[in-house]
């Protein structure tokens, strides 16, 4: 199936530190009418799995501002321009929320957000033998509890709903695939 | 960890016929100075794995906006405001965008799309025994492919990125936990 839709205009409505929205003016192939689009661009964002040699996964809890509630996820955040790559963003955001290392960083597996109205993509890595290094180095105003949980744990914690970002359950998917424990 | 912020001024920036974008204006506990947050607000999103009898599941592909690129799904969209459920608003996307019916619809999970920006939750439901019981009835301009695919495909598909929208994922965790196939 072929795009049959073409781009007539774009225009910038707003801009903000983790998101802009632009509205596309479209049409297809066969319909002069023109039809808005709405799309929520954001740069790529990482997020990545720490496992301990304990076996435990290393959460972090943090205060939400969309939901305005606790959540509980594996470190991420979004990919800066100093990063060198995706799995360096990973890395830090590990180093900053958590204070942990941990060995080589492993690619599980990438995913769109949403891709109805976002242009951007996730990227999740499994970090093995994770380790405190150091203090948490968190942004300004983050507040950022570390949850170290049995990875045993994790899919209850999910089926109890505490557990909900999308995107953190998405990169669990990548995980028990890669351990092909999702047949 | 309590909430530690409290909301001084909220500001509507952009209204869409998807979402619309605020500004909140928050103090921190313990600091005179506000912090402005860009909060994406949706109504509560559904999606739905329709199986059949033969053990396929029936996957839509369509082209979206947001990554302009064609994506494979599963049927799902907005709980309108006439829906008297998010069931019932699943049960209504299934028919719509794939013309198949089920059993009564089960539901599996509820997930947050994004906490960090967005307000809104995801159900995901699992339509049993679904059978076609008519024609398509998408939204205007929307051209739906309907793709009928064996179950046990979908975490190859997944793992070979023919599947990477996050909710959907998400989606298939929610069905594989159901199924006991994560342990």
């Amino acid at each position: 199936m072929k795009n049959e839709w073409k781009r007539r205009t774009h225009e910038p409505l707003i801009e903000t530190p983790v998101f802009n929205v632009r509205r596309d003016q479209k049409v297809k192939d066969e319909s002069p009418r023109e039809k808005d689009f709405y799309v929520i661009e954001a740069v790529d964002w990482v997020n990545v799995i720490p496992i301990t040699r304990e076996e435990e996964v290393v959460l972090i809890e943090l205060h939400r501002h969309g939901t305005d509630e606790l959540s509980l996820e594996i470190p991420g955040g979004m990919i800066d321009p100093e990063d060198p790559s995706p799995l360096a963003a990973a890395q830090r955001e590990l180093r900053e929320e958590t204070g942990y290392g941990s060995d080589p960083l492993v690619p599980l597996g990438v995913v769109h957000p949403n891709p109805a109205i976002q242009n951007n993509r996730c990227y999740t890595f499994l970090a093995p033998n994770a380790r405190l290094v150091g203090e948490q180095d968190p942004d300004e105003g983050e507040s950022i509890t570390v949850v170290k949980t049995p990875l045993s744990q994790v899919p209850q914690l999910i089926h109890d709903g505490r557990i909900t970002h999308s995107l953190v359950i998405a990169g669990f998917f990548w995980y028990y695939l890669g351990e092909t424990l999702i047949p």
